[in-house]
């Protein structure tokens, strides 16, 4: 297995390592490279990611991203736009795949404690995230700026597509997320989606609920959810809600994903490079070693990741409550296996 | 006070007769024109708004709406942008005014049961909400659907200074809700709004979230939170979230203000028409009456504001678990007024 790595800034770096501890138990002949991209790298070099860089990324297996930004380094957006979305869509990465479930001995905020247990299924390579847009007059009275959401048949029928798959290997249950009665544009693309992909799979039973419906019951009744297909902006939104009722974004993971095969996907925590707490070795890198696991399941070694899940399982069950130190949290995955 | 009143489709109607019922105990004088306008009316007529309506709406001092929709008679889409949407754009109701308090007695279904009580300043004529944007090829595999966010320094910087305004008189802080590292265009001039207005208010302390992690935060930690201020959409997606927190948003209230005095203001409760409860009489009408609230705070009568949200609050502490009649409940604040 080839893989490409780029442990990126601030915990990132600390999550990356016990995340490869892990990888390296499951996959002897593992062979990693790795990039020195992100704030560091950019202050220094004012390189975001160049040509030659993802033309050598292009080349592996998969990739496994820490966390990317420094604040105090880089404004904002520039290493957003030119790192990690450009690695997106260059790299056609139109699944953006999110799991979220509420592991024993997690603590979700939530008091009725439910049992959740979905998988968001976020486009990853349109909508609000394209670019698209620009201002005028900038700086004066008059000043206007567009975001321009680019929404596709074809960029929504793949990723719902990949959905209604996906919800035929669970509980049969898919649930369009979007905002069809405000966009109704891009709304009735997805819509349409859901209707004609979902005459191919009959024994999917379908749901729709609109972004801000949504965020209620991701408090309210947050079981009701098994697969949820959503464009990329409101499956940011939604993604993040869904960690935090799970215990925390340390604890999810996502893969990047270009279903067609023809490159590299790429592995990483939902959670930032937390320069809070940076340096410290008290990050939890359950969010990267889960996305480890979406990693080897992704390159077709489903028991390596049930394996790494169970590890995952087992160390929350038994973890209590006390504070994390990043290595022993990978060692004691690593002894579990 | 001469009141325009639209009780609108399903629930609508039964919280209206509540709130109605409490402003006419505080204001004997009270003229209110009833409109007919919503699901039914469209259905039987095809007339969403028409102008000669519009006109003589704008010559009443506030309006009173209850609810809009009802999936049985109109499609999604066609009542929020041909009425609802349309008002609030066309009487230029470009501050949503949202207050979330966790009453004692409300149940959150958060466990740390946390102090919230914060105002989000929802922009309302620009963003998303636009109606900008269209669709080519529609139907075929190349069909392609854009969505235009408008966003204009005159409309962030006056919605942005009544929020500042209205930190003043709370506890002077004030967050920036957006998601400026991937919306760079429309961020910068929310990002420099914030900055040029706060110059003018150096006793409000800012601070800025992305919408991602504001969904956090609104789990996790929501007493940060005292004025939030925002775009159209990100508004609606966290004031949704806002009323799940706080105990429902059976509870949320909401102002549709023309802060230039120009045209009427328009209150409403957050929830809609809820179909599957309506004509039962179990519908909550508390967001109804505390926008009354609103209403009469907007027309400076603050005292009488005041009265309705200590009545509201004794009885949200005094109701028990039980099940909701909507007349009842409007009833025991008009008694406690
Ligand atoms: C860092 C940011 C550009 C990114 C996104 O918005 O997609 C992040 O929030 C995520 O969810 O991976
Ligand atoms: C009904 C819909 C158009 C509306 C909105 O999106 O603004 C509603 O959700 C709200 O928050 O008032």
């Amino acid at each position: 297995m080839k893989l490409a790595v780029i442990p990126g800034d601030g915990i990132g770096v600390e999550v990356t390592a016990e995340a490869l501890k892990v990888l390296r138990k499951l996959v002897p002949d593992l062979q990693t490279t790795e990039y020195d991209l992100g704030a560091k790298r950019y202050n220094a070099t004012g390189e975001l990611l160049p040509d030659a860089e993802l033309a050598e990324i292009r080349q592996h297996d998969a990739i496994l991203l820490g966390a990317i930004g420094d604040p105090r380094l880089v404004g904002p957006g520039i290493l957003e736009r030119g790192l990690l979305l450009n690695m997106r869509f260059q790299l056609d990465h139109h699944v953006n795949l999110r799991p979220s479930r509420l592991y024993p001995g997690a603590t979700s905020p939530l008091a009725a404690n439910p049992d959740i247990d979905f998988v968001v299924v976020r486009e990853g390579t349109e909508g609000p995230y394209t670019g698209n847009g620009g201002a005028i007059r900038v700086g004066t009275p008059h000043e206007i700026a567009t975001e321009v959401s680019i929404n596709t048949w074809f960029g929504a029928v793949r990723v719902v597509r990949y959905a209604f798959e996906l919800a035929q290997t669970r509980r049969k249950h898919l649930t369009l997320i979007h905002k069809t009665n405000v966009l109704s544009n891009a709304g009735a693309i997805w819509s349409r989606a859901m209707e004609t992909v979902g005459a191919e799979y009959p024994d999917v039973e379908t749901a729709y609920c609109h972004i801000d419906a949504a965020t209620i019951y991701m408090v309210s009744d947050p079981s009701r959810f098994d697969v949820i297909v959503t464009d990329n902006l409101f499956g940011d939104i939604i993604t993040d809600l869904a960690g935090a009722v799970t215990g925390g974004i340390g604890l999810s993971a996502s893969g990047n994903i270009d279903a067609s095969g023809t490159n590299p996907s790429m592995f990483e925590p939902v959670h930032g490079s937390a320069p809070d707490i940076a340096g410290k070795g008290i990050a939890d890198p359950t969010a990267a070693i889960l996305s480890v696991a979406l990693l080897l399941r992704h390159l077709g070694r489903d028991e390596d990741a049930a394996r790494v899940e169970q590890a995952v399982e087992a160390d929350l069950a038994t973890r209590g409550d006390g504070p994390i130190k990043t290595t022993e949290v990978g060692d004691r995955i690593v002894a579990s296996l």
